[in-house]
C-alpha cells in the first residue's frame, strides 16, 4: 500500500472538470508547476468584451512569468500538434469555450471533436485540458443552451477517455475521476 | 486489504446518478454486462417530439440486442414488481422524466417517491435506476423549474438511502458515492 | 492501515457544499450529533416570502430540541466570534443565502469574504458552515446571475482553503473533499 503515500507519476494527457469559479484553472496549472521547461498557455477565449477581458486579464496575472501564451479559438488540434513535443508542457483552457467558438463557427461538433481526441494521442509532451461541467442544472429553456451541453457533455466524455488522468475540480479542491 | 483489488458484489439496487450527456446511461447498461438472462429496459420516456424521439432511438441503438424495452411513464412502482424476480435484471431510464410526468399529470409527488422506494425494498432481482442530478445551478427563475428541483432533489435522496450502490457518473466516469 | 476504519477526529471548521435538495444541511446537522453541549444554528435567511418561510419552518422541525437559533443575515464573522468558545458547535446554513444578503445591501464581497474566513481562523469552538455550489449548469443569461455565481464560487474556495475538512454532499451522500 506504499502507492498510497506517494504521488502518481504525472499523466501525459489529464482532463481538468470542473464548475465556473471553482479553481479549475489554478488546479491546472500546478499540476505543470514541476516541470523544468517553459509553458505554454493555449487560450481558446477571445477578449471580444469587457466581461471576458477582464477575466482573460485575471488568469494572465495569476500565471506570471514561465508561461507563454498563444490563442486557439479554433485550431486547437493544429496549434497542440505544432506545439508539442518530448518535455513540452501546454494547458489548454477551455473546451467549453472552444466548443462555444466551433458552435457560432458553424463547425461540425462530432467530427471536430473526433479530431481533437485523435491529436491527443499522438501528443509526445504534457498536456492538461480545462473543462467545464455544464450538465448539473435544471435542462435550460433556451434550445441553444440545451444543444451546447449536449456537446460540452459528449465533448467531456470523449476526452476523459483520452485522457490518462481527470480529475475533477470543487471549490478548489480536486476529485479524482481517473487515477 | 485484498479487497479493494475486487469488484465488489453486484448491489441489488443500484442508483446512478449524474448531468446531462454525463455517460450515465451507459454507465449504468455496463453494471448489467455480467448478466446471463435478458435485460429488461424500462422507459420512462415518452416520444412526444422530435428532440426526445432521437435521444431514444440512440439510447435504443446503443442497447442493442439483449435487451427487452417496455414503456413506464407513470406506474414504475407496478412495472418494477411485475417484473422483477429472482436472476431478473432491470435498468429504470430515468427518474427524472418519471417524475417530471407525475408532475405533469397531478401525482402527489412525496406519496409516489414512497411507494417506489417501498416497492424497491421488495424486489428480488437486480435493478439499476438512473437519475439526474439537477440541484448545482443557479437558482431558477421559473418557479416551476425550482419546484421540479426540489422534488428531484428529494426523490434522489430517497432512492439513495434504499439503494446498496450509489454512483455519481462525470464525463463517463463514475465516482463512489455508497461503496 | 487502520486508521481507514475509524472516523476522523471532528475538524474544527468544516464546509459542506452542495446542491439544491441535496440533504446538505441534514448530513451537516449529524456533523454535530455527537456534541455533549448545546448548539446553535445561525441562519442567514430571511423569511421574505411564503416558499422561504416554508423551507425555515422545514429545517427547524427536522432539528428539533437540543438547538437554538439566531439570525445572521450579514453579520455572520460577527455572530460567529460572540458566540464560539472551546466546546461550542455552531452550524451556518447557508453561506449562498449570506452572499446573496450582501449583494442586496450593496456591500464589497470580496472585504466581506475575506472577514470571514480570518474570523475562522480564530474560532475556537466547532463550526460546521453549509454552502450551495452553483457553478455546473450553463452559463446564466442573466448578468446578476454570472456575478452572484463567480462571488459564490470564490467564496466556496476561500473557505474550503480556511477549512479543516470540506465535504460535496449529493443525493443525500457525502464525498470527501479534504480529509
Amino acid at each position: 500500500m506504499a502507492g498510497l503515500d506517494q504521488a502518481p507519476p504525472p499523466a501525459r494527457i489529464t482532463l481538468v472538470l470542473g464548475g465556473a469559479r471553482s479553481g479549475k484553472s489554478a488546479h491546472a496549472e500546478a499540476l505543470l508547476d514541476d516541470c523544468a521547461g517553459p509553458r505554454l498557455y493555449i487560450a481558446t477565449a477571445e477578449a471580444r468584451d469587457a466581461e471576458m477581458e477582464a477575466r482573460i486579464a485575471a488568469h494572465r496575472a495569476r500565471r506570471g512569468p514561465g508561461w507563454r501564451t498563444v490563442e486557439a479559438p479554433l485550431a486547437l488540434a493544429e496549434t497542440l500538434e505544432a506545439e508539442s513535443r518530448p518535455g513540452s508542457a501546454l494547458l489548454v483552457d477551455c473546451l467549453t469555450l472552444w466548443l462555444s467558438n466551433l458552435m457560432e463557427a458553424g463547425r461540425d461538433i462530432a467530427a471536430e471533436t473526433q479530431r481533437l481526441v485523435a491529436c491527443l494521442g499522438r501528443l509526445e509532451g504534457r498536456t492538461v485540458l480545462v473543462s467545464n461541467e455544464v450538465g448539473l442544472g435544471i435542462v435550460p429553456e433556451n434550445a441553444a443552451a440545451r444543444t451546447f451541453r449536449d456537446h460540452a457533455g459528449r465533448l467531456n466524455q470523449a476526452v476523459a477517455q483520452a485522457a490518462g488522468r481527470v480529475v475533477f475540480v470543487a471549490a478548489g479542491l480536486p476529485m479524482t475521476l481517473k487515477p
